[in-house]
């Protein structure tokens, strides 16, 4: 017969590895964002201000989530939906005459606030033909498992 | 001497229902967010507007983070720190003749967006004596060990 009592120490060690094991990626999935959360959303911006600059309206909105539930706040306007989005840019910004001009994004601060979400801090300027224009934007996403979507934009001019 | 095999048994019994308990309780906390997060900060919402109706500004204020990396976009400024956005509302609504007015919020929407994060979009409407003035707001919030603060807040009017 095997000694027991190296029998015990061998199960409580094992248990013990385990635990801590378990115990640990547990920890480290709920309260840590993926390390590569704020590169990711820096591309999904990037990705926009290219689609932006190539006048193409509908590649600017992949980076926002394709729901009824998008929200986009707009000095005092308030939009809901992906497609009153996109239908809100093509009137502000393709019909009568009007331009997209050249997009840039500055000061970008994006900070995650769990294991799926992040929020944008940022400031826009567009060049037009005309001049230019200008604002402060917040940004709210949530990863989904396509990846980062914008889930509510609030923007705003002087 | 006692049985080793009742011995093991009772060990890996008992192993096994702490890392269960151990386990589940870590997944609870780590992508749920707490049940309670939503009244809560209704809770902070409803102390901001009951202190700003009794011109109690410090009070009013108490639903920020009191940290100079707290932000304040409004319109195209920006505001960084507790002190500096106390200040602006100081200087907008208790100087030169100006008044506070009565506030309240509606069309508010609080989300949890983690275990210790969440925003809210709401419209925010101040009667003056002089007229009417109102807006838009998106609010992101974290929760700190003194309970649910405001780390951000953008705020547009028409």
């Amino acid at each position: 017969m095997r000694n027991p009592i190296r029998l015990k120490i061998i199960i409580i060690a094992f248990t013990t590895i385990t635990m801590m094991a378990l115990f640990s990626s547990c920890v480290g999935k709920g309260n840590q964002p993926p390390a590569d959360a704020v590169p990711e959303i820096r591309a999904l911006l990037d990705r926009q201000v290219e689609a932006w600059n190539r006048q193409d309206l509908e590649g600017f909105m992949a980076g926002y989530w394709n729901s009824p539930d998008l929200t986009f706040f707009s000095g005092g306007t308030t939009i809901a939906g992906w497609k009153s989005t996109l239908d809100r840019y093509h009137q502000r910004y393709q019909s009568n005459g009007a331009e997209m001009g050249q997009l840039d994004f500055s000061d970008l601060r994006i900070e995650t606030l769990g294991p799926a979400s992040a929020f944008v801090r940022g400031r826009w300027h567009l060049k037009l033909t005309a001049g230019e224009a200008g604002g402060l934007f917040t940004l709210t996403l949530r990863k989904f498992d396509e990846g980062w979507r914008i889930i509510h934009d609030h923007t705003s001019s002087p």
